[in-house]
């Protein structure tokens, strides 16, 4: 996290479409955060239904959010010298959103499916913060 | 009817995310319909402020769910497959979705912006289509 | 893509109230293919319990939709001199919205249910497009 | 606090469509006066366009909000008798719902035809606590 | 309509930031109404597990209205000589809005915890019409 | 900004009323700086009457998140212990949410009244962070 030590002020984040120009993957992984903490409380109490459907509606939610936070940063802030320099990407943020989709997180009670998530979004974040260096 | 008639089947669109298996361009292109609309019916009245400023919230909306309905397309629909037999599939939408944005329909006026708009869904759907087929 | 070829100009669709004057009664028959294919699915797996809470929840908002599209239509492109030319079309409407809601696919699991909701729907949109080529 | 003393039992609202039975044209009225509200206070600002702009948005949501309830009442609250008793009922409710769209609010900066769908609103609240003692 | 000879001034409420100056506790109070009939609903079918799932997915919702209701005015109705004049008042806002998240009605399925809720909505109520008459 | 360098696997976010357990003044924060580069934007084009539309839409929208974030906060993440501790707490809350709303950022165009939000959520935030290391 060495990003946290030498850029302390680009922390703002993004989104709105004016645009404003202020953009974070972070938005995108709070909520994929949000997640993996909704499965593993969830988890932890095997025989309550009651809570379990209380997570499933806001589990449903917080995944969506973060598909909509990175389809932002994918038609928002990223542009085609971005998409030149990292072939990868359009592959990357495909698959993170197919993650926090009904083939991951939506459907999934697996933590391991919350972590897959966030280490896609960290892959993203990581091209994110050298596209603003740059 | 002939519509009914000899397009019965195909007709259906797409979207949740259960999923529930129904998916359809046509829900994109409506609402890239509207935003032409809007624009065409602002213009035809330069002198009407009041008319513009609800036509500018009312575009903000259409033009904010024609970007979400191809992200349920590119993220829901499109599978590793199609991104393999179309390359130019990741370009495409995001290129449409750009169009949909603050660098298109969003802050436009020019009824051009949204026939490109439109006809960049059109690609996207003969691809979704064909995709159908198969 | 013989659908394109016979109907172009009739698949646009309607419902920003600025008006656009662009209307669909595909968006709620959209909906209801929707509501009718989570049914099916989650009726295929009677023991899977996560995922009928997910329906439950994904199905209720399709529902909800459904309801909001025909409502547009009813307030929105019906006018008095249909109403006056079919007179069943206030009754149609209001119990079409009755069968996607709590007494129809909100909480039905049954199939016929959301195929009566799609006949209604069926029903209002050849009124539709009888006004449309009036 | 006279109004609780003589009018307790009746102030309850409605419209979850559980359903959980509590409804209350109330909830539509409350959003058509602050139509009203947002027009007369635009109305009396005829040059601060920053003003009217804000208010635009905001009549734009309101407006809805009132059809959105009116719809709620129409197909989840009223009932086949309740249509036979009132004939002029659907038409009643079609033309409030109406009156807060295109051709009325949400277009108009004319107090009067806020005051025209206050008046209707207040047809359809008299015919639902009729119903409501019946 | 006794309510209406009685009461006709009063029974406005408030909530746009425009601000257009409506404003009424009765808005929250209809939301809690709400949350307390579908926790009766549930509890009165048991077995009735569809039902229970979906009363979940509406209760959640409902009581977040019922949340947001008491922020707008605690934000926005309520000035500081309010604070001043009533000390408890950040407190009990605070303690409804509680009572109407995840301590409160959106997990419990205890009728006494809505009765609770709608008490202190109550006390904010009393409050809130003593300001507007003095 | 030592609280960067010295907690940065406490960065995650904050708010789904699970409660998940994730909260972040960030969130708010990012909001707020949204407004304020709306703000910028908007008033380094003072002849683009377009921009100014699209931007009072966008900034109203963003404001309203802005009160979202921080009401969470204010219900959900702090407790009777910390509003002891910090005397000022609801006061502070309640003079940041105003001055995102009609009577700030709303209205306001200008780049100050952001600063002074952003100011209150440092101070919000400030305090978050101590009882988290508490």
């Amino acid at each position: 996290m060495l990003r946290r030590l030498f850029a302390p002020t680009i922390e703002v984040s993004a989104h709105c479409d004016l645009p404003c120009g202020v953009y974070d993957p972070a938005q995108a992984r709070i909520e994929a955060e949000s997640v993996k903490a909704i499965i593993v409380k969830a988890n932890d109490k095997p025989d309550d239904l009651d809570f379990k459907m209380r997570a499933t509606v806001i589990k449903e939610q917080r995944s969506e959010l973060v598909k909509h936070h990175l389809w932002v940063l994918w038609t928002d802030y990223f542009k085609p010298p971005h998409f030149e320099k990292y072939p990868q990407l359009h592959t990357l943020v495909n698959e993170a959103t197919k993650l926090a989709g009904a083939g991951g997180t939506k459907a999934s009670w697996d933590v391991a499916t919350a972590d897959e998530l966030l280490a896609k979004i960290e892959e993203i974040s990581t091209i994110f913060w050298e596209t603003k260096k740059a």
